[in-house]
């Protein structure tokens, strides 16, 4: 018989190579589908809700895969979390319908990133974005609202990606504790590098470099060399995935 | 014109063999030692407040080095920190009297020990040790209280450590947020391993594998073996030195 297992993980990426599986790279994907190679004595392959780029995290990433093996969702998460490196955790492993793909049925991702602008601290320099210069968090805050909705998001993505770049944006905030900015996102989908030159070009309105406004003006240009530079990954965290 | 330097620094230990110099493995001291004979294009060999092992980080650790070089401290911070690793920080640089010595003179050092028995965070595992079991929390405290005052710590030290292992502790106290404990250590000076050990032993405590007074009993019987184990060094931080 054929199960199929919906696991809900966390990583840190400031040691992976992102979480796609490359050749002669440490990735996500390789080290959990070795964990799973050591259990079923054959190869098994996972399917995940997206790529994660080098050095970004995730404290929600879903991925799914089929065995023919008959063990309780409980004992799938200790099993794994027994064989996996500490940079790995699986929170909560999940029996789920044949039909379930957690890419495709995914309804809502929901990205943050961590801006500091406090003085540099080496212990976090794998988990934050430190910006060393004072930003205009009021006129990002106004600014970040022009991402909410269906937008075409070609400015905003690398100009390799050739697929439909249209995406909807649900929520987009913008929450300061201290001299700590959380940018948080929830969308249908995001393309390749969107949240970090999004976080980019807020970054330059709050420098006072562009308007508040300018975001509905690069949207219509349709030109990545109209946006603001990719934001450093190790800032970024996959929180969530909905389906 | 000979000039000395205090420099207070922070450093994510996650990457480090230990503070202190070695062959062939990267340490705090040789990466600090290299950005200094990077500056003053010859060797120059700093002094430590003292060593930290593997893994153990340090959020206001101190040395001090001697220079010919007439440069403002708020230049030396920059200078440093523009040349330094990502994992090291140059916190402060003052300038200070010939006499001074970052360890003989140091009188009080702090550390501070975090423990977690939440469930596994893999972007914390080098930051913070993850308990699997519940403690007592307040068998704990009741215990650290024993660690206060002038013992010869020969039972929480090395066995290979010589020299005289009579130490004062000025505040033991342990503070719990949520799931999460933090050990506070002030004292004159602290032998290798003693903060591990005593933690170690601690944790013992609050499983109810030793009394609460049992510490007394470890103190008279100056043998390592009689002590609880070492406990895990991500957990560690040297919090600060005062002179």
């Amino acid at each position: 018989m054929t199960y199929k297992l919906k696991c809900t993980t966390s990583y840190d990426g400031s040691r992976f190579h992102g979480f796609q599986k490359q050749v002669k790279q440490r990735t996500v994907q390789q080290e959990i589908e070795k964990a799973l190679a050591l259990i079923h004595k054959h190869v098994i392959i996972i399917h995940a809700s997206g790529r994660t780029d080098t050095n970004v995290h995730a404290l929600g990433q879903v991925f799914h895969f089929e065995t023919d093996l008959n063990i309780a969702p409980a004992n799938w998460k200790k099993a794994l979390n027994s064989i996996l490196p500490d940079d790995i955790y699986i929170k909560e492993a999940e029996d789920v319908d044949l039909s379930f793909h957690s890419r495709f049925d995914a309804l809502i991702k929901e990205y943050h990133y961590f801006l500091s602008i406090d003085e540099y601290n080496p212990l976090k320099s794998q988990y934050i974005y430190y910006h060393r210069f004072d930003l205009d968090i009021e006129r990002m805050k106004q600014a970040i609202k022009y991402f909410v909705g269906e937008h075409d998001f070609t400015s905003f993505t690398s100009n390799k990606t050739k697929k439909n770049k249209v995406r909807t944006i649900y929520e987009a905030a913008i929450i300061n504790k201290g001299k700590e900015l959380e940018f948080l996102f929830r969308g249908s989908g995001f393309l390749r590098y969107q949240i970090r030159i999004m976080v980019g070009t807020l970054i330059e309105i709050g420098q006072g470099k562009r308007d508040v406004s300018s975001i509905n003006d690069i949207f219509e240009q349709k030109d990545r060399k109209k946006a603001g530079p990719t934001a450093k990954p190790q800032g970024l965290y996959l929180y969530k995935v909905e389906y």
